[in-house]
């Protein structure tokens, strides 16, 4: 039986997430279920978007990735599901899945998206304020049952897509971005390691700092030292050896970062 | 195999929840396991049950839902397990299943309630003070094993109940009172939707504050706004839009709220 | 099929926990996973040692401990397994076993340690900062399918451990020490009910307080009243009534706690 991921803003004091999970076995009694997050910051659709993207593809095929970052709730905003490679998605139609429908298109993977429309999949009551109850849970029960997605709703051509910052290299100079701050005060960027081809990183350059040199782990700097290193996604992070970036330099997403590079 | 929820005031950091699982799979190896919270305020049973109370009807029959808010754990108090329509309930004998149980009564559902005695489905050793391990968690795996209910103790009359506050009718004036405060800082009161059957509000008077119309969903309003709402539990409550209003309000549990209604 | 079990100090917000559930359910479907902690302080091996030691033994024989408290990722230290008794545990080679081990030293049990250099078990890809979701993941789930300890490594004489104070006993005094402080402010030493013997406790000095008696509960205190219990792991703790003696006392982890012991 598949798994079911939730990642939400939810928090977990309220027993939401709980109600979820018990909707889900309602409908789909074998289904294994994964906390991903409910620490997204309330309405961040941005940040789940993130945390999505470096997050589905350790999961197995076939998985049911359901977010409910929702500020659109009770509107006329659509929920969708999506079949991306070989995982399932389902979630309001505002962006969450950007990064895993632009990595297929880019790839030129199969995807299939619908409008959430067909209420037999839903509960019978729906709020005007918890579809991740009424509408998003069952939903996802429904595909871990085997329930075409074909049969969710009506096919949608593009969904709607977040306009994520990309690096902007002049002349061997990357200006990248902080998209993230993760909880221990590590300063993610969207510069990917393999935009670096056959270049080597000169020197960091960020607020009125510079860092020489890429480490390749947190243990060989001492305690207190500010390293450059990609993380486990990856991306250029920013970090502090046994302590919070984000503490010592008050960084914020959306702070730029200068990557000055040369030939290897 | 049942779903088991557990409710707890024991948060996450200490790791007596993942020992209650153990203790559950050790008994029960198929169940599967649902946290509905861990973040009850310590030893605040009315705020157990009124979660209780908002969430265990959406989890399959046959689920057994065990509650740890526990201040008399090590006194002479009982547990009790109860089985309710098609739900159980395993807790200690303080309240906790109040409103599954005043639920069951006002509909003339059948309620069978027993005091654990029966030691046979305990931990061999008891501690005096983590009853969740050594007593609820393996009685609540021995349910999930289809041990009945008669079997873990004996029989009681009616357990202990928590007298909550109900909205009281003056005129079509109601007074009723703000019974959870959540994560999101919305302030939810004791006034259910059904109780208006054929009238609407008018407005909502809260501290010096008068809200003259009832929103359907948080996004029609602009952030900031002081709004009234049915919340997916359907209860009244009051919300600032994209914000706190147990912040912006500094109301607290207990605090009053009036709703003047009229006829449709 | 196995329990798996995780403890790290990652904290829940930013997926990394569900990423390893993902890693593991991919090569082990079946295995039931428990988060045992993910508040493990930045780094602090010894709350993670200490945390494991009173909570494995509640899981049923054949459960997978997989611990990541790992300052030394991405250096030369080693990953180990260990089958102790009838349970498996993953994690760096830092300490972390201290206590399954040394209690299976003490009993004569069997032992067996493997240092992880088997990279068939390991994702195909390794970051030098999650060896969570890259190494000990997926060890733990080829351990759940039935992989023999022995194929995952090579043999390890004795692992890294910690030197855990242990109290010290001057003609009936005992010199003990806090060890842990749990999230209800409760100060838990290293003395163990079963030093005691044939003596009982005449007092517990700490700071300049004095403790004239051992409580049996919470309960039969009125709140605020310092007590000294034996906690459900059976350690002397100092705890106060519905209250944080860790607030009241200001007292770490490190701190000493005197016990005058007299004849039964």
């Amino acid at each position: 039986m598949a798994v079911i991921t939730l990642l939400t803003d939810f928090g977990t004091r309220d027993g939401f997430v709980g109600v979820m999970k018990g909707v889900i076995w309602g409908i789909a009694p074998d289904a294994k279920i994964a906390d991903l997050t409910h620490e997204i910051s309330p309405q961040n659709i941005r940040q789940g978007a993130y945390l999505l993207g470096q997050s589905y593809s350790y999961f197995p095929a076939g998985s049911i990735h359901v977010m409910v970052v929702d500020p659109g709730v009770g509107t006329n905003r659509p929920g969708i599901a999506a079949k991306i490679d070989e995982m399932f998605f389902v979630a309001p139609d505002n962006g969450l899945i950007t990064i895993s429908f632009q990595r297929a298109v880019k790839k030129g993977d199969p995807v299939q998206i619908v409008q959430l429309d067909c209420k037999e999949y839903w509960l019978p009551a729906v709020s005007a304020t918890f579809h991740g109850r009424d509408i998003f849970a069952p939903v996802a029960a429904h595909l871990a049952r085997g329930v075409p997605i074909t049969q969710l709703g009506t096919f949608v051509e593009r969904p709607v897509l977040l306009d994520l910052p990309e690096p902007v290299n002049q002349a061997g100079i990357f200006e990248a971005e902080i998209i993230l701050v993760d909880s221990f005060g590590n300063l993610i960027t969207n510069f990917e390691e393999s935009l670096l081809r056959d270049r080597k990183i000169l020197q960091v350059k960020f607020q009125d700092l510079e860092i020489k040199s890429i480490a390749k782990t947190f243990a060989n700097s001492p305690a207190g030292t500010l390293i450059a290193m990609f993380d486990s996604s990856k991306r250029l992070s920013i970090c502090v050896v046994n302590g919070s970036a984000a503490q010592s330099t008050r960084a914020q997403v959306g702070d730029k970062v200068w990557l000055e590079t040369g030939p290897i």
